[in-house]
């Protein structure tokens, strides 16, 4: 599924501008590493994926901030249902029993959050994306990845730890027609040593509307942030922490 | 989509099999790896992919061969065909052009196959092979991942080729779950030293019945082996070194 997004195509006619693609999910971080990049000059090409995650809402957060940010182009990429999970965010996926929730934890406690991993934890999802990307930027010579994780205020994901991203690295210049041609592509952290508050400074900065942009694991029936889940109470701790205006309507 | 394999189930009852998820193309060597792995005594859930690829008469040999070796299941998962390629195998995919054929190259020398990426190589194609089978195999806390790749008689594609499948296996280790907490998957390649010729041997000693089995990139309508592209050429000359009696219909 492809969405020319069709704002902001000023840029296209920049010369020889830099391809990059970007892990768009629509969320706070992802929104304004697309800020950064398109600052940076880069021909964003944002990449979505439809994984039956329970706030599939994202992803219209993710072609709403493409379209306003001027990205070249925003594609949705439909994964088998079957073939994911389980999670807390997909609420099944693979069968399976022991060991594995399908409830989103709600109100923990900020010191909880980042402690071990919880269940919203989708197993291999960031090397799943990943490897979409890297086939999607070798097709279209882009010569970057641009990938949203952070370290610092983290959820507990084995996947978005610095050193699974240096592996990452390792493994794309092996994979690919380009690495072995001599021109790898690079996989871009831009947050990754970031606070949630320091990516609010920054993406407000840049000029980021970020009610376009969507967090919750769990929204409510109108799409309302719940306010309870980890990725909510993130969210308002970093804006509250930026001393930023938080535009988001939590409901109940 | 899901068949559970009916026969050869005498070995489920056995005392704990240990689990291992097993890329399954239907092809000689992943077929011949998948002999390998039920000799070895392990509970193999098989995973093949639909791609939109040429030769999807592969995905009913890999069904066959899954059933006749008594895998515990074999899934299918369907890969959004606009997220892939392009390639001569899919003859399409994301669309863009310079630099990338869509035809089956036929009657190359043999000399010639492994002289540089064919056009057959489908960007970034093991990774997400091994990106799902990752996640599958941390779900079913399978240990293992069984990938057919062989660094001999190979046809010239980055990813098949020992760096690269050590580099994943550093990311696979990082990526999950079960890595954080000390059992990462291993990533077992049986097939990556040996020539077409001993993995026909190897599968011929273990009773595998090569006629259930499809390599053809461009098979004919009726489902025979078309004999002149790359895949088909290997496949004869292995037979040929073999000295094992090729069942292969070689069409035109």
């Amino acid at each position: 599924m492809t969405d020319r997004a069709g704002s902001g195509r000023a840029t296209a006619s920049r010369a020889a501008p830099q391809g990059a693609v970007v892990l768009l999910s629509g969320g706070l971080d992802s929104s304004t590493m697309l800020a950064m990049a398109r600052a940076a000059g880069h021909a964003c090409t944002c990449l979505s994926f439809d994984y039956g995650q329970r706030h599939r809402i994202e992803l219209e957060a993710a072609a709403r901030v493409a379209r306003a940010l001027g990205a070249e182009e925003h594609r949705i990429v439909r994964l088998d249902p079957t073939a994911i999970g389980p999670s807390a965010l997909t609420g099944g996926g693979i069968a399976l029993g022991a060991g594995w929730s399908t409830a989103v934890p709600k109100a923990r406690s900020l010191a909880a959050i980042g402690q071990g991993i919880p269940s919203t934890y989708v197993p291999a999802r960031n090397t799943i994306f990943l490897a979409f990307a890297l086939g999607l930027a070798e097709v279209l010579a882009a010569r970057r990845i641009y990938i949203g994780v952070t370290a610092v205020d983290y959820s507990g994901y084995p996947d978005c730890r610095p050193e699974y991203i240096a592996a990452f690295q390792r493994l794309a210049a092996l994979a690919t027609k380009a690495g072995v041609e001599g021109s790898p592509v690079t996989i871009e952290t831009p947050l990754i040593h970031l606070t949630k508050a320091e990516i609010i400074r920054a993406g407000h900065a840049l000029g980021l509307a970020y009610a376009l942009t969507h967090s919750c694991y769990d929204p409510t029936p109108g799409g309302d942030h719940c306010g309870a889940c980890d990725a909510c109470l993130l969210r308002r701790k970093g804006f509250a922490e930026a001393n930023v205006a938080d535009p988001t309507r939590y409901g109940a």
